[in-house]
């Protein structure tokens, strides 16, 4: 039986701790009560933090408003490093011009724009402006007909030879005690079967994440990855990539993973957090 | 360069025939022309024939009627083995009783009816019935909101442990000479994939579609599967399950396959037909 | 937590039983204490058995001889179904000459020459011979040298696309109370993906397996689905493919499915026995 | 019909040349004719380049050592990164202490010693050390009894939760103009699938490999990824590695792609090079 360690014990032995969001600060119930603690303890101790997330439905911004709202105003824009932000590095630096077409909501697509590329729902695409698309993104899994758009989304990645970007790898997402939803990851990766393409997949386990966070501090000042913490909930996506890039890691136990089960999973796994904590409050 | 023979000088060899539907028989054109020829020629030589194939959307009755409007007459419902007609066998061996949730059109879930069980689509499942449903079945890709039913679908077998079986393995099925449409093989896939639990899956290339049109035929008379011939125009459906299940097998390019791609696809699949011919035409 | 029944009190409600070799009737022990009092019990009672075994490392005298070792001299080889009988099915059915290339022991070639083909080991395929091979069959993980005869399979398949049968589906298999051992299920899984064909698989779960047995009986006297049960230790071969045939199916302990491990096991599959018993033993 | 351009006008438009070494700059022929030319530019125009290669059996010195026996003298050790750098990264960064076992040959483990680790090879693993092994790396295809120690890797996994690192995700390699070899990546793989644990993979197109190669040049001067072009024979490795790392691509025709086959395999799978050139040559 696993016992698990003191959160804050762990923490005074790194210099910056990387942060999953939902599951360890926040579920769906809100706040996990005391994380409030944490950030004003990082922020006391001048540790630096970032919050490494998947959630491709809402900008930097968007996403810091949100923890404002739970009472973490410290948490600003700049201390969130989204699977959506590696999608418009994407299109930034490969897709010179023409349409991207997404799946999402208006919001998901408002920032993708900032790359100063002509975004396009599905939905509006048409013989008119079909030759323009030159790349895909799938970005949240509201906002569209599914039924309408995921098959025009398969006949236009048979008509045109376009890349198509999947900025959040989840398959599910909770959204009460009791229900998950399906997220756009699954949808993606049904599509990707369906025409029998290659998609470019942004989102942890995936190495790309951590590595955009890490040259964040690194444009601060000179860091080892010794000296940087992961934590998380999801053995699969949190600890595997924390430690496939290198990074120490801590299992919590507020989110996807229940205590009775953490050594169960561990073992068939085989993926090993270097620390297990009931949840990640000081 | 692979050199197609008669369909005629193959038919003559065998005793009865199987014939997937969708590709061979009819196309998004209508009938593939001059197939009326070839049935009237099985008629005159009694040649036995069944028509295999992976559509559960509607009863054999029903499937018999749209040949018939093809000008086909002589293909009776006794003829048409559907991978439908498996997901219902399956019920009436294992689900003893309750409520049979479904995926599809209300045509769809009509004749799984007949096996004397009570079905609900899914959209229909309350917390008043959800401890009845002993089953779920994906029929169709029509009848229902993707988005509600799908993720009510995910949190139905979360909370359910009941067998899910999928009546048709397709994962997109032509809509026109330019479209495909996402077929329910591809939904219940992906759905498989989110709960992480095993379904059942009816359809080609699975030996089990095969022994039903094999058991009916010996239901008549003697007969050695050297006899039959198996004629499609999929190698990963028709021509894999055929061989497999130790028929020979015929290509025909009036579907899936092109006949300018049959040679890579065939050296690269490993999946040779015995024959290959231009059409089941005589 | 699951209350398993007495196996006795299942069997009497059926004809004809089925029952997995490895884990049900012996394991790395040898024979399961008491079995010999479940077969004494079905010949007294006048109930079909048939042993249904993924093992095709050797023909179904050899592994007849295994059981009356044993002690258990009913078993006869008429009452054996292997995977391997399958494999011989198939190269009589489809292939009418030249060489059959296989892997494994000279045992588990020497009955698929009954087919009439000539066998040849892998290691023996030459320049002189090679344009004649007209088959490979994967039977069993021993009789060969891995790395030569491994590279030399993949080469094999890559200058002749001709058909590659795997008649052991199994990954790995269980040495002692420690240890497991690689089957030759997982080596040709492999070889697939490395040269990217598909491969015919023979092996539980698939019905092929379930059809054989049932058209023996059915041979004898008519019998219906219900009336037949399957006995098993594994969820993922024993009771997924016994459930989907449409078979009433026992999960039992004595091999591969731990009890304290059973609940998880089938909700996080959804594979379901239909009753679950301590062993087979009566 | 695809016409490739120049190899030479797309280079002037780059700071930063990555290369695929196997298929690229060399073959089973040995050097690619004409390419000393190549980097024989590439050093009089004071173009930075580095070789980005799955090759883990050796260390980097090793690797330049077989580039200066080629007349590749310009090509030193600093210019080389191999996945086995990234495996070496992850045990100096994850494995404090203790023995790390591996599969390969001895000087695929030499310069994994440098991160002051102990190494084993696998088959040196028994009783007396198996509780000290704190790692397991897939180095290389040869330097072990292929039935013996892939057995006794499975047994070891399941003993010990140990990470397991696989330095060469490739499958496959060639050998001469006729065959190719089984990769340690396909040997890793078969045993991921037996002991159902995940490995840590290495290797194109996994980002971490080019994110390496990028932080080396970063050391030096400010780049950015839009100056950096990646030359490779493949496009599931290099093509797709590179494109989603954000980099410009060229697909060369010197290895593994033959130009008649290009145009089919970019739009069946959907991977698509900026560029296409025949070779690298200059």
């Amino acid at each position: 039986m696993i016992v698990p360690v003191e959160f804050k014990n762990i923490v005074d032995r790194y210099k910056v701790i990387f942060f999953d969001s939902f599951g360890v600060i926040k579920n769906y119930k809100g706040l996990v009560p005391g994380m409030k603690n944490t950030f004003d303890y990082l922020e006391e101790n001048q540790k630096e933090y970032y919050i490494v997330t998947n959630d491709a439905s809402r900008s930097p911004q968007q996403l810091a408003e949100s923890f404002v709202k739970l009472g973490l105003d410290m948490i600003t824009a700049d201390k969130i490093i989204s699977s959506g932000m590696l999608a418009k590095e994407y299109l930034e630096l490969k897709v010179p011009d023409g349409i991207v077409a997404y799946m999402g909501t208006d919001d998901s697509a408002h920032y993708i724009e900032n790359a100063g590329l002509r975004t396009l729902p599905v939905k509006a695409i048409d013989d008119s402006n079909i030759n323009e698309v030159n790349a895909l993104v799938f970005m949240d899994d509201e906002g569209f007909n599914w039924f309408r758009d995921l098959n025009k989304v398969v006949n236009l990645l048979r008509k045109r030879n376009i890349p198509a970007i999947v900025a959040n790898t989840d398959f599910a997402y909770p959204l009460n005690m009791h229900d998950v939803a399906i997220a756009v990851g699954a949808l993606a990766n049904m599509i990707e079967h369906v025409v029998g393409k290659k998609f470019i997949h942004f989102g942890k386990p995936d190495s790309q994440m951590f590595m955009f966070a890490y040259d964040l501090v690194r444009a601060k000042y000179p860091i080892s990855k010794k000296e940087i913490l992961m934590v998380g909930d999801t053995l699969h996506t949190d600890i595997l990539g924390g430690n496939k890039f290198g990074l120490d890691t801590v299992l919590v136990f507020s989110g996807n993973t229940q205590p009775e089960d953490a050594e169960t999973s561990i073992t068939s796994t085989g993926i090993v957090p270097t620390y297990i904590c009931e949840t990640a409050v000081i």
